[in-house]
């Protein structure tokens, strides 16, 4: 990857989504996939799949298309899945429990490896094989099992706190769930989820569905947008 | 808006962030706003901001800045929400209940009218107010209340089932939490929601740091990706 070279979230989600094509064809075992067939399977075009692949070098021999597992690696690389990640669920309530049964994160190698919370009828509970930790422990905690990324789970007026002190015990990456804009120093991975942005995408598409139709599809080559 | 101008997820994205400040500044009882305030305040840039509204026609005055009332009531009219939606949750699993108590999708105007589950031993209990409807009844149901919008929260095998039904009852748009890619007919909005995908951002610039440090930011005006 060129040092300069702006990537953009796009094209990181459909990275992610090739990965999983790429994951569901080697278990079919099949041994090499043209550009075209894994745009076909992820509804993008053929060039939209060499583009977003170049960016990370040479893939595949023109003609025979990309080796299924080498590619699968080579993606697992880019996206940083070479090494699990130590993670942490900061709130315990409907969100947080939902996202500790999310068994696609340690597929991934996302390993939740602790929970907490700051209602003592909660804290010493077990929630999917964890046990909820007080919110007093989680500086010590959080440095101690060497937790990289914390999922915020919290109301939005705790969830800035919670971010400022799991930066100070040593997390690089925030994946947020409440409804506020969070500030992280430099060097800081932050990733903010808000539903009802999901469901805003929607609205304006139902709203502009005729202009959307006219899209070519390359923005929203992970199946997002409106179907054309 | 013109016809075939092509607006990008995150263009959208954005637009939903400026809809979520111009609120907090109505509540404040701000009522005029420039563009680089509304930046600073997004963590994106002015020329951004008027970029993104220009899309949408003339709004503001300049050297006046845009009147926060007006301003908000455009945005609420460009991203659908000048009506309720009627939203419908498939699934009453964890992911599903956690979405049912999200109490921002009300104040949103999307209203949750309806949840259904395949589970005998879960079909007649209520769920934040909700009781749950048995599988048989999705289409029946979901026509005769007149549901926009499903939210589908059930295993990645049943998922394409659920939307092909869900199509044929009247629903326009599906946000899909199955991790699995769906096909929907033309004129169909479809958004997907995959959590591991969203952890896969975060590995990535974790991994990428040093790279998407050099960032102009303009990609990621919503405050994801590496703070710089």
């Amino acid at each position: 990857m060129q040092g300069t070279k702006k990537v953009s979230d796009s094209t990181v989600e459909r990275l992610s989504l090739y990965l999983r094509l790429l994951g569901e064809l080697h278990e079919s075992g099949v041994a090499t996939v043209s550009s075209r067939e894994l745009a076909r399977r992820g509804g993008t075009t053929a060039a939209q799949v060499r583009k977003d692949l170049s960016v990370f070098g040479t893939f595949g021999k023109r003609g025979l298309g990309y080796a299924v597992p080498e590619l699968k690696e080579r993606l697992r690389g880019i996206l940083g899945l070479s090494r699990p990640w130590r993670v942490a669920v900061v709130g315990a309530g409907k969100i947080g429990s939902a996202l500790l049964g999310y068994a696609d994160f340690r597929r991934q190698g996302f390993l939740v490896e602790a929970v907490f919370d700051r209602d003592p009828e909660k804290v010493g509970r077990t929630r999917e094989g964890l046990r909820i930790s007080p919110d007093e422990a989680l500086e010590e905690e959080l440095g101690a099992r060497g937790i990289d990324i914390v999922i915020v789970a919290v109301p939005a007026e705790s969830a800035q706190e919670v971010v400022d002190r799991a930066v100070s015990a040593g997390v690089r990456g925030v994946l947020n769930f409440a409804p506020t804009k969070l500030d992280v120093p430099p060097g800081i991975a932050l990733k903010n989820v808000n539903m009802a942005v999901e469901l805003e995408g929607l609205s304006f598409a139902l709203v502009h569905e005729a202009d959307a139709s006219a899209r070519d599809g390359g923005e929203n080559g992970g199946g997002d947008g409106v179907a054309t």
